[in-house]
């Protein structure tokens, strides 16, 4: 009888208490149990970030519904007659008597809960490297109000000039903007080569690095952190790499995280592949009483069909409402996720949905990329801004596989676009197809993402012929004989142009029809601009022309990551003006 | 033989030249003409509004392309090798002969264009109503750059400090926008009985109504304006409607426009019964050799699948570039329009994609509709805003028809996702599952539109009894027995209530379940709160405890467009607190 029904919730954040909430929508005489080892619940860790960068003003805003009702178990009791038992960890689970055994972390008490079904939603952890000195004072992980409220303070009363970050994922990289905010140095370490490693191709990681660098964040990929050394008061005051020793203030662990499994896994439910609890698209365990959700899961790719590890707030809250559902009696399943991420960094904002073209290619997709400059309004709107959109294509059937993009301009409009576009199974074709909204305000008559996916079919077909910035980089340093074609104004080169190279070569585009005598028409050229769209024109020109080799820097100048050269005069080819 | 083509297009504004643009590509040895009536080409006209408020300083930046060069037809010429012949009127095809007689307005010269193939992109025109007096100095129309130069003179001179517009549609409204800015006292006059009466939903045009009112905007509906009356320099000074004379400086046309049609129609292409030239899905008209795209087609509508007359810049765009890749012997096809808006009226912003739920209702849809409001991110962000959504639903097999939003929040960026989602026929479970890049500065776990595709949920299901601001309306009027359950706490309450009405009843959510015995079980009770979230959450409540007639009222206090008190003090039954 479900009128009876215990439910027991192992976990008081996202995917715990949303499940619990959507129980008792469905089942009102249910008895709900939450336990949360901790000693809050249902708070707002993605915006931790927030509250030390000075936007948040306090934690109880990140712990209050938006009416501004603090979300804690008096909270739940009376709005939603849900019991949620604070600062109690649940240490076992027998599945045949159907008990979880918890322990109350202030009285060592221990007792048994029944449940007729159990959700757990137990989380993750962040990772602790076991590095010598880590638990020297002022070394804080940005999981628990507690650290940020301790980074605040300190920033506020002065204390952390000096900051180093560890990981330079997403919670380091946006701990980066909220202590670059407060005027702290901040320097981040990353061990693999490169910005976002787990979900950022090279290139577009590379442009990122070089924004936040412009903003005086410094970052050191390729270097592992060996040692944290403190003072006489037991602060860390030194990072030791594995190439230099930093002196700093502060250290942020944002190393990444892990999914809490071992309650699970004592149990003797299955673990999937990735390390997390496996489910099945009803978000059911390997035992049907048991369900599990939120970070502490794996998810399925949508694009990849790949089992992963992908822990974000969003998806938790999906989870828990899918449990709810399904335990009231409901038919409800799960389609995976597609690594969604958005990002702030300051005044850069950077995206990803879907596969990242290494992934692509490890996944075995025949796939094409394409990347394109522009701006996200009408470039006439004075709120118009830069932006660089990829894509990821299977080259094969049209379909989108991913995009990534930065720029100052509105990022994640276009990642949710195209997150739904991949939820489809989309092509390029069904992209360029959409009717979206378009006003100066907003956006332009073709929208970028639209722009990006008409270049797409453009490479497809041939027409278009792109080199990526690295591809560039490479024929830069070794082919003596190609010819790099700026087709910039004389104003805009002066400001600032490709690293010096023998062979480059500005017509503004306007005179390249007159001027087409200055190449041979069998050179190797590659045309490019501030966004390559002019580039683009470039190439059509020569290549009615007769010339039978010309290719387009993709992104131009606004997504080259790599050096350049600024306020140099003119070399001799652009004189002619 | 594709290499001696002879292309020739009528029109040089978005389609026209973006086929243009597109069949140089193509055939890069075609000759291809662009004939263009009026004296400039390629302007954006959507963005003279924009001009005219101050946010764009000159007319060139409209004319000129991203990196600052003007459009005209030099630089068609030199970088596209496109003629343009501007002052020039098409102003008759002949089939039989596969020529254009041409006419230049300067000289009245005639001469005949021989074509291969012919595309028509002859645009709309503003349609200009027989109101005595229209030919009055200071009537304009915001259709040519020399409109808008002439009203920013005037603004600019302080010369118009009262100001008239006929027609509450996009371009009334963008124009009521820029006026204010200037501090002209605006009143906006609507022959039809609501704003925006072709592409919103009453209770929503309500809403935006109210914003734009207490902006100081005054809108007029049902109300047609009978005469202009000027003074003795000839310049307008008096609009008389049908029900007051109100005195003015200017006057702004914008009740809409026509397809320009009647060289297609003399010429004996088929007309379709939306008024606009008929095509087929690649834009080709009835005779084979001649292509027609932009605001002088109709489009098919892709849920309704109903012919339109929808122009928009977006789709004049993917117009050109689809006749242009036919033209060079693609088979690229065109889908349809969704008849997609966006429109900011100062910091309000307003969209709609797909059918609104009169027209669903029109079309023979069984459909459901549901409004939510809420913030566009996480509430404790301090770039967080309010948003209202509103989704209208088949209720038969869960897909979405259509969608409508308004507020201070990022409206765009929800079209444009729902937009995606109906191009693909979407269902709200699909638009649920979407994996959104979540963020806390760009948006919350749960993204409003995910939270109104749940919302439809639960009322399909019956869990959600929801109803709309007019049906509260009447039942306030109507309805002596009806309980109005406001749950917000009591400061909300003190500052905006529901006008008077005997039965409203005041319990802040946390109170409910312990002021129970201050309502009958089997009253009719409406619950709501600023955005009925408590308010649904008091639904479930009263609903759990028996009682057996609870309805919420969709959208909250934010979404209600009519009646409010302020500073009111509560009614005896909200004492109790």
């Amino acid at each position: 009888d479900q009128m009876m029904e215990q439910i027991v919730i192992i976990g008081g954040v996202a995917a715990g208490l949303k499940s619990a909430a959507k129980i008792r929508r469905g089942a009102p005489d249910a008895q709900i149990t939450v336990v949360e080892k901790g000693d809050l619940i249902s708070y707002g860790a993605c915006g931790l970030p927030y509250y030390v960068s000075g936007d948040v003003d306090s934690l109880q805003q990140l712990m209050s519904s938006s009416s501004g009702a603090l979300r804690n178990p008096d909270f739940f009791k009376n709005v939603k007659n849900i019991n949620v038992l604070t600062k109690t960890e649940a240490i076992r689970i027998n599945r045949t008597t159907k008990t979880v055994t918890v322990r109350n972390r202030e009285t060592a008490a221990e007792s048994a809960l029944p449940y007729d079904q159990l959700v757990i939603a137990t989380g993750a952890s962040p990772i602790r490297p076991p590095i010598p000195g880590i638990d020297l004072k002022n070394i804080h992980q940005l999981w628990h109000p507690d650290d940020a409220q301790a980074v605040r303070q300190g920033l506020e009363q002065g204390r952390f000039s000096r900051a180093v970050i560890l990981g330079a994922g997403l919670v380091g990289m946006e701990m980066a903007e909220a202590l670059s905010r407060w005027k702290s140095d901040v320097t981040v370490v990353e061990m693999k080569d490169q910005l976002f490693p787990a979900f950022m191709d090279e290139e577009i990681a590379a442009a990122v690095a070089k924004y936040a660098a412009g903003q005086g964040i410094k970052l050191l990929t390729g270097e592992t952190v060996t040692e944290f050394r403190g003072d006489a008061d037991g602060a860390v005051r030194e990072v030791v790499t594995s190439r230099q020793v930093l002196p700093t203030d502060l250290v942020i662990l944002a190393a990444g995280a892990r999914p809490n499994v071992e309650l699970a896994r004592t149990a003797g439910l299955v673990i999937g592949s990735s390390g997390a609890i496996a489910v099945d698209d009803h978000l059911r365990t390997s035992d049907p009483s048991i369900y599990a959700g939120g970070d502490c899961v794996e998810n399925t790719h949508r694009v990849s069909g790949a089992k992963v590890f992908a822990p974000m707030g969003s998806t938790a809250n999906k989870h828990g409402r899918i449990i709810g559902e399904n335990i009231c009696g409901g038919d409800t399943t799960f389609h995976g996720v597609l690594g969604t991420v958005v990002v702030k960094i300051l005044d850069l904002n950077a995206g990803k949905t879907g596969l990242t073209e290494r992934d692509a290619k490890a996944a075995g997709f025949q796939c094409l990329s394409v990347m394109i400059g522009g701006h996200d309004r009408p470039h006439y709107m004075p709120n118009a801004k830069p932006l660089t959109i990829k894509l990821i294509v299977d080259a094969g059937n049209r379909r989108l596989l991913g995009m990534q993009a930065f720029g100052e301009g509105d990022v994640a409009k276009r990642v949710d676009l195209i997150a739904s576009v991949l939820t489809f199974g989309g092509t390029i074709d069904d992209l360029f197809d959409i009717d979206l909204g378009y006003a100066p305000p907003y956006s332009s008559p073709i929208d970028l993402a639209a722009v990006a996916a008409n270049a797409a079919m453009n490479k497809l077909a041939g027409h278009l012929k792109g080199l990526s910035p690295q591809e560039v980089r490479k024929k830069l340093a070794s082919c003596p004989g190609t010819v790099f074609l700026d087709v910039r104004s004389s104003d805009e080169y002066k400001q600032v142009c490709l690293d010096r190279c023998e062979n480059l070569c500005h017509i503004p585009l306007g005179q390249l029809r007159s001027r087409l005598s200055e190449m041979n028409k069998d050179d190797e050229i590659i045309a490019f601009c501030k966004i390559s769209l002019r580039g683009y024109e470039a190439a059509l020109i020569l290549e009615g022309e007769g010339f039978t080799n010309v290719k387009v820097m993709e992104g131009g100048l606004n997504a080259w990551p790599y050096e350049t050269c600024h306020g140099q005069a003119p070399p001799a080819t652009a004189e002619k003006k």
